[in-house]
Parts: C-alpha cells; sequence; structure tokens
C-alpha cells in the first residue's frame, strides 16, 4: 500500500534489520525496542486490523514470533519474552499495518508491563461470554 | 497435564465463562480482567511456551483471539484491543500453560500499556540481526 512504511520496507524502499523473511511474513528489529533485539512480524500482505490476517499467515506470523523470542533467549541471554500486538489507535497501534512485537525480557531488565485486575459482579462473566460467543462463532464459520 | 488449572477448565472439571471452543482450542473469559471482556485464548493441548504450539494450533488461537477483539468492540463498544503473551515468568507468565490475552480497550479506559524506546547504536540492529536469524531459519526449517 503506497504510504505504509511496512509496505516500504517489504518492497527494499526502507532499509531494515531484517531477521526472517519467506513467502508470508517478514521479521526485523523493531527502530526503538523496549529491550535490545525486539523484533516486529509483519504480513507481507497489507492488513490494517489483526483480524482480516488469513488464518495461515497469522499462524505463521505467531510461529516465526516465538522462535525469535526462543533465539533472543539463547543467543542474547535474555529469560523470556512477549508477544503483543496492538489493533487500534485505542490499543496503541501507530503504524497501521499489523504488526506483531516480540519483546524480549530479562528478570532484571528493568521494564514491566502496568497491568490490572478488575473484579466480576455475579453473573456478569456469563452474560459477557453469551454476548460475545454467537458472534465469533458466525465470523469463524464464515470465514471472516 | 495434571494440576494444570487450564487443563482443569479444558477438562470441565473446573468451570468458565467460554466464549469459543473447538478441537484445537478454547476461549474463556480471565476472572480478573484489564478490562471487562478480557478474554484467554488456550490450545487445549498442553504447552508451556508458546515456542513449541504447532502452526496450525497457533493460527487458530491468533484467528480466534483477533475475532473475539472484533465482537467484544462492536458488542460492548470498545475501540481497539491487544493481544498479548507472556513466555516465562520474567515475562509475566503465571499459569504455565500458553495463553493468549485479548484485552479490549477504548480511547478512555483509564488503562495505558507502559513502554519505553531505547536506542541502538550504529551498527548494533545489524550485529543483533544476524546473530538471530541463522538459529531463527534453522529452528523453522526444523520443525521447531
Amino acid at each position: 500500500m503506497d504510504n505504509c512504511v511496512f509496505c516500504k520496507i517489504i518492497n527494499n524502499e526502507i532499509p531494515s534489520a531484517k531477521i526472517y523473511e519467506d513467502d508470508l511474513v517478514l521479521a526485523f528489529l523493531d527502530l526503538g525496542p523496549i529491550n535490545y533485539g525486539h523484533a516486529l512480524v509483519i504480513p507481507k500482505e497489507h492488513h490494517e486490523s489483526s483480524s482480516t490476517i488469513p488464518e495461515a499467515t497469522a499462524g505463521r506470523m505467531f510461529k516465526v514470533g516465538s522462535r525469535i523470542g526462543v533465539a533472543l533467549k539463547r543467543k542474547l541471554d535474555y529469560d523470556a519474552f512477549n508477544l503483543h500486538l496492538a489493533d487500534g489507535s485505542a490499543a496503541g497501534q501507530v503504524v497501521m499495518h499489523a504488526h506483531l512485537h516480540v519483546v524480549p525480557r530479562g528478570v532484571e531488565d528493568g521494564f514491566r508491563w502496568n497491568w490490572r485486575q478488575l473484579k466480576y459482579e455475579d453473573g456478569k462473566m456469563q452474560e459477557i461470554a453469551s454476548e460475545i460467543a454467537p458472534r465469533v462463532a458466525a465470523d469463524l464459520a464464515e470465514g471472516r
């Protein structure tokens, strides 16, 4: 897609530190890493949202991301890794070409995701699950 | 696996608010959500690490997670969602059965992931990419 920085990286119009490439995906280092080695895995086909990526491509992204996480542990002495994806601005997506972050993590890396745990009122969980479930089933059945 | 809380949920030994289930994966609501509707997608086969999950199962997890994210937007008026996975304690993994978080997000949900951006010295990115790439290629070629 024109004016998409990740499409330009795929087309070698912008340089990048590539880690892996095949017919479906490309992986390269993030320019502003949370920890050194922080990588991005993107579909070669332009998708703004993760939700339109075909399942085979999604599987390759996840698998490649996970193997990069393992390689970062082994080669750069990290202990763990996060896979992270932001779908939409409100979730933190900045480049509008879907991308999976692979963030290598150390026990004492000085970084923590913040997190919070809300509580459900009685019955609310089942209510939400019942509201969501038919839509998810229908979308998947129709190949969306 | 014995004593795995997620395997017990799969086997219906522990109740959960289920959203989706098929031969490969199960999705249900997280008990301590970042936002209401926060879901988990897990492989039915017990894998501690995301890195040993077969690609087809990984693809299904990603796809189901993404469609749940869309359903949460449509049904509960969220604007966006994060997919998040912690692989290893240092990354925040608590239950040692791999799980993909689907976190619905709103523009004014009062929640932000913290984030930081380090900088690379000249040449360091290429050095790291070159160190990681052969390992990732070998792992994938050998079906790991």
